[in-house]
Protein backbone atom coordinates (compact mmCIF):
# COMPACT_ATOMS: atom_id res chain seq x y z
CA UNK A 1 0.00 0.00 0.00
CA UNK A 2 0.76 3.41 -0.92
CA UNK A 3 -0.17 6.28 1.92
CA UNK A 4 -0.28 9.56 0.79
CA UNK A 5 -0.06 11.21 4.15
CA UNK A 6 -0.59 14.94 5.27
CA UNK A 7 1.11 16.81 7.83
CA UNK A 8 -1.11 19.70 8.23
CA UNK A 9 0.41 22.76 8.75
CA UNK A 10 2.57 23.92 12.11
CA UNK A 11 4.73 21.17 13.64
CA UNK A 12 4.70 17.30 14.26
CA UNK A 13 1.62 17.34 16.31
CA UNK A 14 -0.48 18.18 13.70
CA UNK A 15 -0.21 14.93 12.07
CA UNK A 16 -3.77 13.13 12.06
CA UNK A 17 -3.94 10.13 14.39
CA UNK A 18 -5.18 8.15 11.51
CA UNK A 19 -1.71 9.60 9.98
CA UNK A 20 0.28 9.06 12.84
CA UNK A 21 -0.61 5.05 12.82
CA UNK A 22 -0.03 4.21 8.85
CA UNK A 23 3.67 6.24 9.50
CA UNK A 24 4.45 3.87 12.18
CA UNK A 25 3.18 0.85 10.44
CA UNK A 26 5.01 2.07 7.11
CA UNK A 27 8.65 -0.10 6.22
CA UNK A 28 9.62 3.09 4.38
CA UNK A 29 8.36 6.94 4.90
CA UNK A 30 9.35 9.58 2.51
CA UNK A 31 9.09 13.49 3.34
CA UNK A 32 8.31 15.67 0.26
CA UNK A 33 10.39 18.38 0.57
CA UNK A 34 10.47 21.06 -1.95
CA UNK A 35 6.41 22.27 -2.35
CA UNK A 36 6.45 22.99 1.53
CA UNK A 37 7.56 22.96 4.89
CA UNK A 38 6.70 22.75 8.73
CA UNK A 39 7.87 25.03 11.55
CA UNK A 40 10.17 22.01 12.52
CA UNK A 41 12.41 19.96 10.10
CA UNK A 42 13.37 16.65 9.26
CA UNK A 43 14.57 15.73 12.67
CA UNK A 44 11.89 16.77 15.34
CA UNK A 45 9.48 14.55 12.92
CA UNK A 46 11.93 11.31 13.23
CA UNK A 47 12.00 11.66 16.60
CA UNK A 48 8.40 12.21 16.99
CA UNK A 49 7.71 9.12 14.80
CA UNK A 50 10.99 7.23 15.83
CA UNK A 51 11.43 6.78 12.40
CA UNK A 52 13.96 7.86 9.78
CA UNK A 53 12.55 9.52 7.04
CA UNK A 54 14.03 9.46 3.66
CA UNK A 55 14.04 13.49 1.91
CA UNK A 56 11.88 13.36 -1.73
CA UNK A 57 13.36 16.38 -3.13
CA UNK A 58 11.43 16.77 -6.79
CA UNK A 59 13.99 15.02 -9.00
CA UNK A 60 13.47 11.44 -6.91
CA UNK A 61 9.75 12.02 -7.15
CA UNK A 62 9.30 13.00 -10.38
CA UNK A 63 12.67 10.51 -11.85
CA UNK A 64 12.96 8.13 -9.12
CA UNK A 65 9.28 6.97 -8.40
CA UNK A 66 9.93 3.65 -9.12
CA UNK A 67 12.41 3.58 -6.27
CA UNK A 68 9.48 5.06 -3.86
CA UNK A 69 7.40 2.76 -5.04
CA UNK A 70 9.26 -0.21 -5.04
CA UNK A 71 7.48 -3.41 -3.15
CA UNK A 72 4.84 -1.24 -2.26
CA UNK A 73 2.94 -4.40 -3.24
CA UNK A 74 3.48 -6.54 -0.27
CA UNK A 75 4.84 -3.60 1.85
CA UNK A 76 3.69 -0.33 3.35
CA UNK A 77 5.42 2.65 1.95
CA UNK A 78 4.29 6.26 3.60
CA UNK A 79 4.72 9.45 1.35
CA UNK A 80 4.35 12.38 3.95
CA UNK A 81 3.52 16.11 2.46
CA UNK A 82 2.90 19.42 4.09
CA UNK A 83 -0.50 20.36 4.45
CA UNK A 84 -2.90 18.12 2.33
CA UNK A 85 -1.52 15.20 -0.18
CA UNK A 86 -3.61 16.95 -3.03
CA UNK A 87 -3.19 20.49 -1.77
CA UNK A 88 -1.46 23.18 -3.36
CA UNK A 89 0.52 20.74 -5.24
CA UNK A 90 -1.03 17.30 -6.64
CA UNK A 91 1.11 14.01 -6.36
CA UNK A 92 -1.35 12.68 -9.16
CA UNK A 93 1.96 11.25 -11.20
CA UNK A 94 3.31 9.20 -7.99
CA UNK A 95 -0.84 7.97 -8.01
CA UNK A 96 -1.04 7.29 -11.40
CA UNK A 97 2.14 4.97 -11.49
CA UNK A 98 1.42 3.18 -8.32
CA UNK A 99 -2.23 2.93 -9.92
CA UNK A 100 -0.29 1.27 -13.29
CA UNK A 101 2.31 -0.37 -11.07
CA UNK A 102 -0.91 -2.32 -9.51
CA UNK A 103 -0.27 -0.75 -6.32
CA UNK A 104 -3.42 0.02 -3.81
CA UNK A 105 -2.81 3.93 -2.48
CA UNK A 106 -4.79 5.59 -0.04
CA UNK A 107 -4.90 9.29 1.15
CA UNK A 108 -4.61 10.58 4.68
CA UNK A 109 -6.58 14.34 4.63
CA UNK A 110 -5.54 17.12 6.44
CA UNK A 111 -5.23 20.76 6.27
CA UNK A 112 -3.58 22.74 4.00
CA UNK A 113 -3.18 26.55 3.05
CA UNK A 114 -6.10 26.38 0.13
CA UNK A 115 -8.51 25.97 3.94
CA UNK A 116 -6.41 27.26 7.11
CA UNK A 117 -6.50 30.45 5.20
CA UNK A 118 -10.12 30.85 6.27
CA UNK A 119 -8.83 31.16 9.81
CA UNK A 120 -8.25 34.84 8.94
CA UNK A 121 -12.09 35.47 8.62
CA UNK A 122 -12.49 35.71 5.48
CA UNK A 123 -14.92 33.27 4.17
CA UNK A 124 -13.62 30.47 2.18
CA UNK A 125 -16.59 30.10 -0.50
CA UNK A 126 -15.87 33.81 -1.29
CA UNK A 127 -12.56 33.19 -2.73
CA UNK A 128 -11.77 32.58 -6.76
CA UNK A 129 -8.87 31.26 -8.23
CA UNK A 130 -5.96 30.99 -6.28
CA UNK A 131 -2.66 32.09 -8.03
CA UNK A 132 1.15 31.64 -7.46
CA UNK A 133 3.44 34.54 -7.48
CA UNK A 134 6.86 33.54 -8.50
CA UNK A 135 10.31 35.19 -7.70
CA UNK A 136 11.32 37.63 -10.48
CA UNK A 137 14.65 37.40 -12.13
CA UNK A 138 16.38 40.47 -14.17
CA UNK A 139 14.68 39.05 -17.07
CA UNK A 140 11.32 37.16 -15.95
CA UNK A 141 8.91 39.16 -14.28
CA UNK A 142 5.51 37.35 -15.17
CA UNK A 143 2.35 39.67 -14.37
CA UNK A 144 -0.04 36.79 -15.01
CA UNK A 145 -1.63 36.44 -11.36
CA UNK A 146 -2.02 40.52 -10.94
CA UNK A 147 -5.01 40.08 -13.80
CA UNK A 148 -6.33 36.68 -11.92
CA UNK A 149 -6.27 39.07 -8.80
CA UNK A 150 -8.34 42.24 -10.80
CA UNK A 151 -10.54 39.27 -12.64
CA UNK A 152 -11.15 37.70 -9.09
CA UNK A 153 -12.03 41.16 -7.30
CA UNK A 154 -14.28 42.27 -9.61
CA UNK A 155 -16.53 39.41 -9.54
CA UNK A 156 -16.33 40.02 -5.57
CA UNK A 157 -14.16 37.28 -4.88
CA UNK A 158 -11.21 37.13 -2.45
CA UNK A 159 -7.77 35.82 -3.87
CA UNK A 160 -5.05 33.57 -2.38
CA UNK A 161 -1.55 34.34 -3.26
CA UNK A 162 0.82 31.24 -2.96
CA UNK A 163 4.26 31.95 -3.00
CA UNK A 164 7.14 30.98 -4.68
CA UNK A 165 9.50 28.59 -2.58
CA UNK A 166 12.79 27.88 -4.48
CA UNK A 167 14.70 24.52 -3.10
CA UNK A 168 17.89 23.31 -4.17
CA UNK A 169 18.28 26.44 -6.66
CA UNK A 170 21.16 25.96 -8.54
CA UNK A 171 23.38 29.40 -9.42
CA UNK A 172 23.64 29.94 -13.48
CA UNK A 173 27.57 29.38 -13.03
CA UNK A 174 26.99 26.41 -11.13
CA UNK A 175 24.50 24.78 -13.46
CA UNK A 176 26.72 25.37 -16.40
CA UNK A 177 29.55 23.76 -14.86
CA UNK A 178 27.20 20.89 -14.00
CA UNK A 179 28.17 21.32 -10.29
CA UNK A 180 25.43 19.99 -8.10
CA UNK A 181 25.95 23.00 -5.29
CA UNK A 182 22.39 24.17 -4.30
CA UNK A 183 22.12 28.07 -2.75
CA UNK A 184 20.32 28.47 0.36
CA UNK A 185 16.23 27.88 0.16
CA UNK A 186 14.59 30.96 -0.65
CA UNK A 187 10.90 31.45 0.61
CA UNK A 188 8.96 34.49 -0.64
CA UNK A 189 8.13 36.79 2.14
CA UNK A 190 4.56 38.62 2.45
CA UNK A 191 6.73 41.87 1.78
CA UNK A 192 8.41 41.01 -1.36
CA UNK A 193 4.91 39.63 -2.65
CA UNK A 194 3.55 43.00 -1.91
CA UNK A 195 6.42 45.06 -2.99
CA UNK A 196 6.07 42.80 -7.02
CA UNK A 197 2.94 43.60 -6.70
CA UNK A 198 3.17 47.32 -6.43
CA UNK A 199 5.74 47.18 -9.10
CA UNK A 200 3.22 46.16 -11.60
CA UNK A 201 0.49 48.29 -10.34
CA UNK A 202 2.77 51.35 -10.53
CA UNK A 203 3.95 50.02 -14.63
CA UNK A 204 0.43 49.32 -15.59
CA UNK A 205 -0.71 52.81 -13.67
CA UNK A 206 2.07 54.89 -16.56
CA UNK A 207 0.74 53.02 -19.29
CA UNK A 208 -2.79 52.44 -19.08
CA UNK A 209 -5.75 55.30 -18.45
CA UNK A 210 -8.52 52.68 -16.85
CA UNK A 211 -8.54 52.47 -13.45
CA UNK A 212 -6.71 49.67 -11.95
CA UNK A 213 -8.35 46.49 -10.25
CA UNK A 214 -5.75 46.19 -7.16
CA UNK A 215 -3.85 49.37 -5.93
CA UNK A 216 -1.44 50.35 -2.67
CA UNK A 217 -4.08 51.21 -0.72
CA UNK A 218 -6.39 47.54 -1.44
CA UNK A 219 -7.12 45.85 1.62
CA UNK A 220 -5.04 42.56 2.40
CA UNK A 221 -4.11 40.00 4.44
CA UNK A 222 -0.89 38.54 5.16
CA UNK A 223 -0.25 35.22 7.23
CA UNK A 224 2.86 33.57 7.84
CA UNK A 225 3.12 29.75 9.74
CA UNK A 226 -0.21 29.24 9.54
CA UNK A 227 -1.49 26.39 12.41
CA UNK A 228 2.40 27.28 14.32
CA UNK A 229 2.29 28.23 17.79
CA UNK A 230 3.91 31.42 16.39
CA UNK A 231 1.57 32.04 13.07
CA UNK A 232 1.36 35.65 12.10
CA UNK A 233 -1.94 37.24 10.51
CA UNK A 234 -2.16 40.51 9.73
CA UNK A 235 -4.45 42.59 7.85
CA UNK A 236 -3.03 45.58 6.01
CA UNK A 237 -3.02 47.70 2.70
CA UNK A 238 -0.86 46.58 -0.14
CA UNK A 239 1.65 49.17 0.82
CA UNK A 240 1.97 48.65 4.60
CA UNK A 241 2.64 44.88 3.86
CA UNK A 242 5.18 46.24 1.68
CA UNK A 243 7.21 46.91 4.73
CA UNK A 244 6.19 44.81 7.18
CA UNK A 245 8.03 41.70 9.08
CA UNK A 246 5.97 38.71 9.41
CA UNK A 247 8.89 36.39 10.63
CA UNK A 248 10.18 33.17 9.10
CA UNK A 249 8.30 31.07 6.26
CA UNK A 250 6.22 29.86 5.27
CA UNK A 251 4.44 32.91 4.10
CA UNK A 252 1.12 33.55 1.89
CA UNK A 253 -0.48 36.77 0.88
CA UNK A 254 -4.67 36.77 0.45
CA UNK A 255 -6.01 40.43 -1.62
CA UNK A 256 -9.80 40.79 -0.53
CA UNK A 257 -12.30 41.92 -2.57
CA UNK A 258 -15.94 42.77 -1.35
CA UNK A 259 -15.97 42.90 2.32
CA UNK A 260 -19.20 41.20 4.75
CA UNK A 261 -19.44 43.07 7.91
CA UNK A 262 -18.69 39.71 9.30
CA UNK A 263 -15.19 39.65 7.72
CA UNK A 264 -14.71 43.25 8.70
CA UNK A 265 -14.65 42.38 12.51
CA UNK A 266 -12.71 39.32 11.95
CA UNK A 267 -10.10 41.10 9.75
CA UNK A 268 -10.06 44.16 12.48
CA UNK A 269 -8.91 41.55 15.22
CA UNK A 270 -5.63 41.43 12.83
CA UNK A 271 -5.69 44.33 11.78
CA UNK A 272 -2.25 46.84 12.01
CA UNK A 273 -3.44 49.46 14.04
CA UNK A 274 -2.09 52.21 11.23
CA UNK A 275 -4.48 50.02 9.01
CA UNK A 276 -7.74 50.51 10.81
CA UNK A 277 -8.18 53.71 9.34
CA UNK A 278 -8.59 51.54 6.02
CA UNK A 279 -11.17 49.12 7.54
CA UNK A 280 -13.03 51.92 8.47
CA UNK A 281 -12.56 53.27 5.15
CA UNK A 282 -14.08 49.72 3.88
CA UNK A 283 -17.06 50.09 6.77
CA UNK A 284 -18.13 53.42 5.03
CA UNK A 285 -18.10 52.56 1.10
CA UNK A 286 -17.06 49.26 -0.35
CA UNK A 287 -19.14 46.40 1.55
CA UNK A 288 -22.25 45.42 1.09
CA UNK A 289 -24.46 43.85 3.56
CA UNK B 1 -8.73 29.22 26.27
CA UNK B 2 -11.41 28.74 23.47
CA UNK B 3 -10.10 25.76 21.29
CA UNK B 4 -11.84 25.69 17.88
CA UNK B 5 -10.47 22.22 16.77
CA UNK B 6 -11.20 20.54 13.09
CA UNK B 7 -12.56 17.03 13.21
CA UNK B 8 -11.26 16.82 9.27
CA UNK B 9 -13.35 14.14 7.03
CA UNK B 10 -14.07 10.51 7.92
CA UNK B 11 -13.81 9.33 11.39
CA UNK B 12 -12.57 9.48 14.77
CA UNK B 13 -9.09 8.96 14.28
CA UNK B 14 -9.08 11.67 11.58
CA UNK B 15 -8.58 13.97 15.03
CA UNK B 16 -5.01 15.56 14.70
CA UNK B 17 -2.63 14.48 17.50
CA UNK B 18 -2.56 18.11 18.45
CA UNK B 19 -6.13 18.32 18.17
CA UNK B 20 -6.97 15.16 20.44
CA UNK B 21 -4.28 16.71 23.71
CA UNK B 22 -6.33 19.62 23.20
CA UNK B 23 -10.04 17.85 23.90
CA UNK B 24 -8.60 15.85 26.22
CA UNK B 25 -7.54 18.84 28.24
CA UNK B 26 -10.76 20.51 28.11
CA UNK B 27 -13.10 20.58 30.51
CA UNK B 28 -16.16 21.29 28.40
CA UNK B 29 -16.08 19.55 24.92
CA UNK B 30 -18.68 20.95 22.47
CA UNK B 31 -19.44 19.78 18.83
CA UNK B 32 -20.94 21.54 16.20
CA UNK B 33 -23.86 19.43 14.48
CA UNK B 34 -25.51 21.00 12.13
CA UNK B 35 -23.21 22.34 9.00
CA UNK B 36 -21.38 18.43 8.21
CA UNK B 37 -21.74 15.26 9.97
CA UNK B 38 -18.75 12.50 10.54
CA UNK B 39 -19.54 9.02 9.09
CA UNK B 40 -19.01 8.14 12.49
CA UNK B 41 -21.51 9.85 15.54
CA UNK B 42 -21.28 11.76 18.72
CA UNK B 43 -20.96 7.93 20.94
CA UNK B 44 -18.05 6.72 19.02
CA UNK B 45 -16.67 10.15 19.75
CA UNK B 46 -16.85 10.16 23.30
CA UNK B 47 -15.75 6.61 23.50
CA UNK B 48 -12.51 7.82 21.56
CA UNK B 49 -11.94 10.46 23.42
CA UNK B 50 -13.10 9.57 26.86
CA UNK B 51 -15.19 11.93 27.12
CA UNK B 52 -18.60 13.54 27.12
CA UNK B 53 -19.79 15.73 24.24
CA UNK B 54 -21.93 18.32 24.45
CA UNK B 55 -24.35 18.56 21.35
CA UNK B 56 -24.45 22.21 19.92
CA UNK B 57 -27.06 22.88 17.29
CA UNK B 58 -27.79 25.88 15.60
CA UNK B 59 -29.54 27.66 17.97
CA UNK B 60 -26.97 26.76 20.64
CA UNK B 61 -24.45 28.37 18.55
CA UNK B 62 -26.15 31.24 17.33
CA UNK B 63 -27.98 31.76 20.26
CA UNK B 64 -26.24 30.06 23.38
CA UNK B 65 -22.96 31.47 22.55
CA UNK B 66 -22.59 32.81 26.09
CA UNK B 67 -23.12 29.45 27.62
CA UNK B 68 -20.36 28.03 25.40
CA UNK B 69 -18.01 30.61 26.54
CA UNK B 70 -18.88 30.33 30.36
CA UNK B 71 -15.89 31.00 32.41
CA UNK B 72 -13.77 29.90 29.01
CA UNK B 73 -11.18 32.94 30.48
CA UNK B 74 -10.36 30.34 33.56
CA UNK B 75 -10.96 27.12 31.99
CA UNK B 76 -10.50 25.42 28.87
CA UNK B 77 -13.35 24.76 26.35
CA UNK B 78 -13.43 22.94 23.05
CA UNK B 79 -15.61 23.47 20.14
CA UNK B 80 -15.67 20.83 17.64
CA UNK B 81 -16.58 21.14 14.05
CA UNK B 82 -16.27 18.39 11.10
CA UNK B 83 -14.01 19.44 8.34
CA UNK B 84 -11.91 22.60 9.61
CA UNK B 85 -13.62 25.16 12.01
CA UNK B 86 -13.01 27.74 9.39
CA UNK B 87 -13.69 25.58 6.38
CA UNK B 88 -17.10 25.92 4.23
CA UNK B 89 -18.97 27.30 7.19
CA UNK B 90 -17.06 30.13 9.55
CA UNK B 91 -17.51 30.20 13.14
CA UNK B 92 -16.38 33.98 12.90
CA UNK B 93 -19.39 35.01 15.41
CA UNK B 94 -17.93 32.55 17.96
CA UNK B 95 -14.62 33.65 17.88
CA UNK B 96 -15.86 37.48 17.78
CA UNK B 97 -17.59 37.01 21.07
CA UNK B 98 -14.92 35.25 22.66
CA UNK B 99 -12.77 38.17 21.82
CA UNK B 100 -14.79 40.68 23.15
CA UNK B 101 -15.17 38.99 26.37
CA UNK B 102 -11.58 38.37 26.50
CA UNK B 103 -11.49 34.92 26.44
CA UNK B 104 -8.45 33.68 24.25
CA UNK B 105 -8.77 31.08 21.59
CA UNK B 106 -6.95 29.01 19.22
CA UNK B 107 -7.46 27.32 16.26
CA UNK B 108 -6.46 23.37 15.51
CA UNK B 109 -6.71 23.27 11.30
CA UNK B 110 -7.71 19.75 10.21
CA UNK B 111 -8.91 18.82 6.31
CA UNK B 112 -12.26 20.30 4.92
CA UNK B 113 -13.89 19.24 2.13
CA UNK B 114 -12.59 22.66 0.47
CA UNK B 115 -9.06 21.18 -0.20
CA UNK B 116 -9.70 17.32 0.20
CA UNK B 117 -11.77 17.26 -3.14
CA UNK B 118 -8.44 17.28 -4.44
CA UNK B 119 -7.81 13.80 -3.86
CA UNK B 120 -10.62 13.00 -6.97
CA UNK B 121 -7.67 14.57 -9.43
CA UNK B 122 -9.00 18.07 -9.71
CA UNK B 123 -5.90 20.43 -9.24
CA UNK B 124 -6.89 22.87 -6.18
CA UNK B 125 -5.82 26.18 -8.00
CA UNK B 126 -8.29 25.22 -10.76
CA UNK B 127 -11.26 25.79 -8.82
CA UNK B 128 -13.31 28.73 -9.10
CA UNK B 129 -15.91 30.34 -6.46
CA UNK B 130 -17.26 27.35 -4.46
CA UNK B 131 -21.68 27.15 -4.40
CA UNK B 132 -23.93 25.92 -2.56
CA UNK B 133 -27.23 23.83 -3.63
CA UNK B 134 -30.00 23.72 -1.48
CA UNK B 135 -33.08 21.61 -1.04
CA UNK B 136 -36.10 23.39 -3.50
CA UNK B 137 -39.45 23.15 -2.05
CA UNK B 138 -42.72 23.74 -4.12
CA UNK B 139 -42.28 27.38 -3.87
CA UNK B 140 -38.71 28.33 -3.90
CA UNK B 141 -36.18 27.00 -6.76
CA UNK B 142 -33.19 29.43 -6.81
CA UNK B 143 -30.67 28.92 -9.73
CA UNK B 144 -27.94 31.39 -9.13
CA UNK B 145 -25.62 28.24 -8.22
CA UNK B 146 -26.20 27.30 -11.76
CA UNK B 147 -25.08 31.30 -13.18
CA UNK B 148 -21.89 30.69 -11.25
CA UNK B 149 -20.96 27.52 -12.38
CA UNK B 150 -21.11 28.45 -15.78
CA UNK B 151 -19.13 31.77 -15.10
CA UNK B 152 -16.33 29.29 -13.34
CA UNK B 153 -16.49 26.96 -16.51
CA UNK B 154 -16.11 29.96 -19.05
CA UNK B 155 -13.27 30.85 -16.96
CA UNK B 156 -11.79 27.50 -17.38
CA UNK B 157 -12.32 26.96 -13.35
CA UNK B 158 -14.15 23.73 -11.55
CA UNK B 159 -17.11 24.14 -9.42
CA UNK B 160 -16.98 22.45 -5.74
CA UNK B 161 -20.64 22.28 -5.28
CA UNK B 162 -21.70 21.82 -1.55
CA UNK B 163 -25.34 19.79 -1.23
CA UNK B 164 -27.55 21.07 1.30
CA UNK B 165 -27.75 20.04 4.76
CA UNK B 166 -31.36 19.72 6.95
CA UNK B 167 -31.03 19.22 10.55
CA UNK B 168 -33.66 19.41 12.68
CA UNK B 169 -36.06 20.84 10.13
CA UNK B 170 -39.88 21.41 11.15
CA UNK B 171 -42.72 20.59 9.30
CA UNK B 172 -45.05 23.74 8.74
CA UNK B 173 -47.78 21.88 10.36
CA UNK B 174 -45.53 21.27 13.74
CA UNK B 175 -44.07 25.59 13.12
CA UNK B 176 -47.16 26.85 13.01
CA UNK B 177 -48.17 25.11 16.11
CA UNK B 178 -45.06 26.40 17.23
CA UNK B 179 -44.33 21.62 18.33
CA UNK B 180 -40.47 21.34 18.54
CA UNK B 181 -40.98 17.95 16.82
CA UNK B 182 -38.40 17.57 14.22
CA UNK B 183 -38.00 15.87 10.67
CA UNK B 184 -35.44 13.24 10.29
CA UNK B 185 -32.26 14.65 8.85
CA UNK B 186 -31.85 15.05 5.31
CA UNK B 187 -28.67 15.03 3.15
CA UNK B 188 -28.82 15.75 -0.65
CA UNK B 189 -27.29 12.92 -2.44
CA UNK B 190 -25.37 13.89 -5.69
CA UNK B 191 -28.09 12.21 -7.69
CA UNK B 192 -30.60 15.13 -6.06
CA UNK B 193 -27.98 17.58 -7.17
CA UNK B 194 -27.48 16.34 -10.62
CA UNK B 195 -31.22 16.10 -11.12
CA UNK B 196 -32.03 19.46 -9.89
CA UNK B 197 -29.24 21.12 -12.48
CA UNK B 198 -30.32 19.52 -15.14
CA UNK B 199 -33.89 21.06 -14.56
CA UNK B 200 -32.83 24.31 -14.68
CA UNK B 201 -30.43 23.05 -18.04
CA UNK B 202 -34.12 21.60 -19.54
CA UNK B 203 -36.23 24.98 -18.36
CA UNK B 204 -33.15 27.26 -20.17
CA UNK B 205 -32.92 25.22 -22.80
CA UNK B 206 -36.68 26.04 -23.50
CA UNK B 207 -36.45 29.29 -22.73
CA UNK B 208 -33.33 30.85 -24.55
CA UNK B 209 -31.65 30.39 -27.37
CA UNK B 210 -27.63 31.12 -26.43
CA UNK B 211 -25.85 27.76 -26.22
CA UNK B 212 -25.69 26.81 -22.66
CA UNK B 213 -22.51 26.55 -20.30
CA UNK B 214 -23.63 23.39 -18.48
CA UNK B 215 -25.22 20.86 -20.17
CA UNK B 216 -26.65 16.93 -18.97
CA UNK B 217 -23.07 15.47 -20.63
CA UNK B 218 -20.38 17.43 -19.14
CA UNK B 219 -17.98 15.77 -16.98
CA UNK B 220 -19.08 15.97 -13.18
CA UNK B 221 -17.32 14.19 -10.20
CA UNK B 222 -19.73 12.79 -7.23
CA UNK B 223 -18.36 12.37 -4.29
CA UNK B 224 -19.18 10.60 -1.06
CA UNK B 225 -17.99 10.57 2.57
CA UNK B 226 -14.78 11.87 1.29
CA UNK B 227 -11.85 10.68 3.77
CA UNK B 228 -13.85 7.39 5.75
CA UNK B 229 -12.76 4.08 4.48
CA UNK B 230 -15.69 3.89 1.98
CA UNK B 231 -15.62 6.52 0.13
CA UNK B 232 -17.00 7.03 -3.40
CA UNK B 233 -15.22 9.12 -5.81
CA UNK B 234 -17.28 8.84 -9.61
CA UNK B 235 -16.61 10.81 -12.41
CA UNK B 236 -19.47 10.47 -14.74
CA UNK B 237 -21.66 13.04 -16.79
CA UNK B 238 -24.25 14.85 -14.92
CA UNK B 239 -26.83 13.07 -16.58
CA UNK B 240 -25.18 9.87 -15.13
CA UNK B 241 -24.54 11.08 -11.77
CA UNK B 242 -28.57 12.00 -11.93
CA UNK B 243 -29.71 8.29 -11.92
CA UNK B 244 -26.10 6.65 -9.75
CA UNK B 245 -26.38 6.00 -5.72
CA UNK B 246 -23.29 6.71 -3.94
CA UNK B 247 -24.67 5.47 -0.27
CA UNK B 248 -24.65 7.69 2.76
CA UNK B 249 -23.81 10.93 3.66
CA UNK B 250 -21.81 13.80 3.09
CA UNK B 251 -21.98 14.06 -0.71
CA UNK B 252 -20.46 16.87 -2.77
CA UNK B 253 -20.31 17.42 -6.43
CA UNK B 254 -17.65 18.95 -8.45
CA UNK B 255 -18.78 20.11 -12.15
CA UNK B 256 -15.34 20.19 -14.55
CA UNK B 257 -13.97 22.81 -16.68
CA UNK B 258 -11.44 22.87 -18.91
CA UNK B 259 -9.42 19.69 -18.28
CA UNK B 260 -5.53 19.43 -17.90
CA UNK B 261 -4.05 16.05 -19.43
CA UNK B 262 -3.17 14.85 -15.70
CA UNK B 263 -6.51 15.68 -14.59
CA UNK B 264 -8.28 13.41 -17.12
CA UNK B 265 -5.80 10.52 -16.30
CA UNK B 266 -7.05 10.54 -12.95
CA UNK B 267 -10.41 11.09 -13.29
CA UNK B 268 -10.07 8.30 -15.11
CA UNK B 269 -9.15 5.90 -12.31
CA UNK B 270 -12.73 6.88 -11.01
CA UNK B 271 -14.78 7.14 -14.06
CA UNK B 272 -17.85 5.14 -14.45
CA UNK B 273 -17.04 2.28 -17.03
CA UNK B 274 -19.90 3.77 -19.01
CA UNK B 275 -18.32 7.64 -18.69
CA UNK B 276 -15.09 6.71 -20.17
CA UNK B 277 -16.41 7.48 -24.08
CA UNK B 278 -16.81 11.30 -22.58
CA UNK B 279 -13.74 11.16 -20.61
CA UNK B 280 -12.27 10.46 -24.22
CA UNK B 281 -14.17 12.59 -25.66
CA UNK B 282 -12.48 15.32 -23.91
CA UNK B 283 -9.25 13.71 -24.99
CA UNK B 284 -9.72 14.45 -28.49
CA UNK B 285 -11.31 17.58 -28.31
CA UNK B 286 -11.92 20.01 -24.85
CA UNK B 287 -9.16 20.00 -22.89
CA UNK B 288 -5.62 22.25 -23.12
CA UNK B 289 -1.94 21.07 -22.51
Amino acid sequence: MLYLIGLGLGDATDITVKGLRAVKSCSRVYLEAYTSILTVGKEALEEYYGKQLILADRDLVEQGADEILKDADVTDVAFLVVGDPFGATTHSDLVLRAVNAGIPYRVIHNASIMNAVGCCGLQLYNFGETVSVVFWTETWKPESFYDKICKNRAAGLHTLCLLDIKMKEQSIENMMRGKKIYEPPRFMTVSQAAEQLIQIIERRRSEEEEELGVTEDTVCVGLARLGADDQAVRAATLRQLASCDLGGPLHSLVVTARLHPLEVDMLRLNAAPDALQHLRMIDSSTYTS
